[in-house]
């Protein structure tokens, strides 16, 4: 496969970091253009961030001129992954859609849109269907919420073979979901607060779009009842979700975990180059998973599932983690693309 | 009222040195004696205990020796706190109430037995009300486990006004529930462990017995179907439980957090040094409570209320922070006993 | 003695909130007046503050109308407590203290300036002695740097009795020293940050001043050099020093340790209200001060010292740990207070 | 090269774990057994085994049995790795090399015995000369303590150009260091604790050793002299240290830092697989090294500089920071024994 050039709008928060670190080396995308705020727009990307993973910022991005997040900055890309925050994204990206180009963004703001497929491949990639059309035009792909993303990887067998009526979520979070900008140490260290802004609501709303059918005038949601109660934990990565879930039947927790274990999900044939196999990872030790043991697991791509068990109110309960800067964010954005990218839906841009 | 003299049994551990913490200065108890385990018997408490908490040992307990966990250690007492692990306790309080001791006992040991009260004073102060009889001889009473007390607190005015049905509950809970010998800095910086031995069975078996009827031959539970799902958080103190709850019929959010506020508790009128006005507290602001700043609400015997909203699924929901090893441990046993004193049940014994 | 009236400037931040907890109930000041940046001004402090301390916001602060920081609305204030960052404060405090009003300041500002005094209480209360003459009239009084505030402590006995030389110290700070805008829980978090901007320059430089003398023209330093590492930890209150000091002769660790547990300092006559007896306390268990066990000792005004021992290059070494937001900055400025107005130097303004 | 066969003594524990994850794949070195207490002796190491690194345990070693650690148990090995505690070393280690057995220990327990090299192989690697006459039959080969491996290869091109003389130096050191057994999360939240056993003498002595040098009758060590201040802070992996340092003449920072950042050390032509190029890195940041961002370069075998500035005390100083459990730890005992394999000093043995 040629290489795809391939843009980031948002390249200096903390999703754009994770986004340029997992494009070093990719088989199929090389980095092209990075956009940012007008703060940083006209600075080295080296000199413009505040550099938050573990080691050096990879070179094809440090000497990068950081541009504005408009059309010129990426006019040359195949593709722009947008890791803006949702209030810049209302704004940036349809104007990049308008433009012409494929955006395929993990921002909040049009996940909810009818004509905006809301994707985690191995469950939906099929919503991605009526984009080829598109193909060469400006379209918008996104992944959904953090939480919503290991929630509906782990539901999507449950609800393919029973059918999930209703389900109760408790999730820890964990500090880096909130970005650069997230909690102070003073408000966290020995804390725990029991609210984020707008996450019980996202979680609550995406999870049927994304279990739910495409169809011809926009995406019709599985009819799921959700209530999310959400939590910001001192974490640094990886956000747990104690789930209890109400089925179409009465389902014996291992005939659960088994439909679990064999979920392969949609795109197994696809190689992918970020898609670990398999998507779920079930652990049978009880006290698994855990968050710092287990949120990099499959390189951060794979959601691990434990204590899979009775729940004497809602039917089955389990505990389902998964990274959520990696396969909740740009892991899940990067994923998406390459998504486009095997059905044809990318185009190859002529260089201007 | 005279001084009753008190017994400490488990005195070394985090419990037992919460229990001294909390007599220092107490107007009704005077300590006594401490009991411990047998590598610690026949020494000074001081040079016994690894004190883990702020501050130094207070002075009356410091120079005391600290005896077997056996009648000869508690026999000048008017009564015996237990702050024993499980296994102890069930070879220990038996011994000790045939010996004719009044044992209040933090134990899970023999919480859920026919003949021993589990009692939150507040919540159920009736239960106590058959060992009238049996003032001066032996007997047990027993509280809640830590989570299961946060609960009971909080449902209570919801039971008794509206009825409650079905409970989902996830817990956030301290380092401290474990004691000195809970979980390693290794495994639990950064990290979520989402297991705790016997925990949810604990929680699901008590809330019923708790909110249920003394009868004729024991404890009628209250009908609630309860399903707990319990993390360890890297907290140091400080239990947070989510909360979905069926009630008997709708109530509107405000209703419930009304009846919350209203609440006084069966105990306003006794007087008891440990018991705090309101036992409930209900905090507006939507990210309250928090687990650090709310912990410590009424010396930690306040259990603090937030976020009451309707829930999806289940009707209504909220979140509860109790002070686990106040609250949920030594204050709760403490005011246990301070209920016998004032009900007349615990007796002075004469002196050897 | 009569009541005098406070203002707080700068109070909305962290610092500020620990001002006006430690004036609740204070015997001899009454909080009259708020000030902070324009965003704050006009509105109700409840509604202005984000209020970071454990409980809730003091009733006699909640309801007060936040002013500007300038001399309308100090005006009715017998001394005004500045908790402002460095920058205002360079412009805000010359013109309060034009405008005739007593400023104790906890900003770094003018703490070298040749006619502001320095002050620890009882290490060197004569350093007011000079503005005796200008009771009445506006002057400024600042206390150290939070980590220089303990050092001072804990090495004055030293240094009267041995004279102090040469000082190595690593300092390994919490997070509250950076305010409500201090460090991220995404950077602190299982991390440590060897570098806090100035910090190491503050120590260095305030030491000596500290322990100095007052002159004529202003104040001697002593001559003692001081090399400072500084650390920020993921601790919440607390700074702990590692300190390896040079004293004038070869001095016994136990002699050393005698010094610091004999030093009554030279406020013990004056019934501060703030002031701790004693200011130092020595624990002997190998294993402290320990952060969380010991930083509230004497309501976090007392520095507690352990681990006096050879040092193999210096000759002496110990461990120093003091509350760097109270004893290091709000509870430090207040006994400032406390000290001007026990020597007389705090006039009462008649009211306008 | 052929394939050595490699037994670990003390598998079972926080180091073992780290060799064995380190041997996975390793291209010289094959697992052959697993040496444990009694308690583990005759269980699949994935039995007895406590886990604690993320993910799971390599095959290899998850169905091995394990032994005794005693001659019969590691008879077929080529080298023994030891992993053991200091009070077990003191026991086998001498036995199995009267076994005829080449062990390469991380253990305290000989470190500083004359006919024991103590080795750091970028540093001294000539230290092991004195063995290639003992090839085939038994000897030992330590690492030094986890603080002393980072200072000795930070300070080893400072004292080859410059002479180090005296050394200050405190460290903030991570829980991972006291292994499984390590500090408990009720002790280590929100805490410092200022003492580990035995870690100041062990710094303060073994430096002098590494960087000095091999004679006729045992080691010369270095006439440097260190004072070590060593914290417990809450931080997995990562030791920070902040050191002060006497040269043997005034060297500016720039001049010391050039020096570190020329250092290749002993062993750049020798091909280890465990050995980083460079082995030290300096960072130019004015905050760097940080513990999690800095740990885990090259592998977690790369020393971190950074702050190379003058010391008004000592003349210059530094922040060093290594990976306490690989470089300091497990990699470093494997990087000796890759040392060893590529001196021709580990003799392949027959089969029994």
């Amino acid at each position: 496969m040629d290489t795809y050039r391939v843009g980031i709008a948002g390249a200096t928060g903390y999703v754009g970091q994770r986004l340029i670190a997992r494009l070093a080396g990719h088989p199929w995308f090389r980095l092209e253009a990075l956009g940012a705020s007008g703060r940083s727009a006209g600075r080295r990307y080296a000199d413009a961030v505040r550099w938050a993973l573990p080691g050096s910022i990879p070179d094809e991005a440090a000497a990068l001129t950081v541009g504005a997040c408009d059309e010129g900055t990426f006019r040359e890309c195949d593709v722009v992954l947008s890791a803006l925050d949702a209030a810049v994204a209302r704004e940036v990206e349809p104007a990049l859609v308008r433009a012409g180009l494929a955006v395929v963004s993990n921002s909040s703001a049009f996940r909810m849109s009818d004509d905006v497929p809301l994707v985690v491949p191995e469950v939906n990639a099929d919503h991605v269907s009526g984009l080829r059309s598109r193909a060469g035009r400006g379209f918008l792909v996104t992944n959904p919420n953090c939480s919503a993303t290991g929630l509906a990887l782990a539901l999507c067998p449950l609800h393919r073979e029973f059918g999930v009526r209703r389900v109760v979520v408790a999730t820890l979070q964990a500090v880096s979901g909130a970005g650069l900008d997230g909690p102070r140490a003073l408000d966290l260290l020995d804390n725990v607060v029991p609210y984020i802004p707008n996450e019980e609501e996202k979680i609550e709303a995406e999870l049927g779009k994304i279990l739910g059918r495409a169809s011809a005038g926009g995406f019709a949601p599985a009819p799921i009842v959700v209530s999310a109660h959400c939590h910001r934990v001192p974490t640094l990565e990886g956000h747990m979700e104690a789930v209890s879930v109400e089925l179409g039947s009465d389902v014996p927790p291992e005939e659960a975990a088994d439909a679990m274990r064999r979920f392969r999900g949609d795109v197994a044939d696809l190689g992918l180059p970020s898609a670990p196999a398999p998507p779920l990872v079930l652990r049978d030790a009880p006290d698994r998973p855990q968050t710092r043991l287990d949120r990099d697991e499959g390189g951060g791509m794979t959601v691990v599932v434990g204590r899979v068990r009775r729940c004497p109110v809602l039917g089955l309960r389990l505990v389902v983690l998964s990274h959520n800067t990696v396969r909740g964010a740009a892991g899940g954005a990067l994923l998406n693309a390459e998504l486009l990218a095997a059905k044809g839906v990318l185009a190859k841009r002529a260089l201007a």
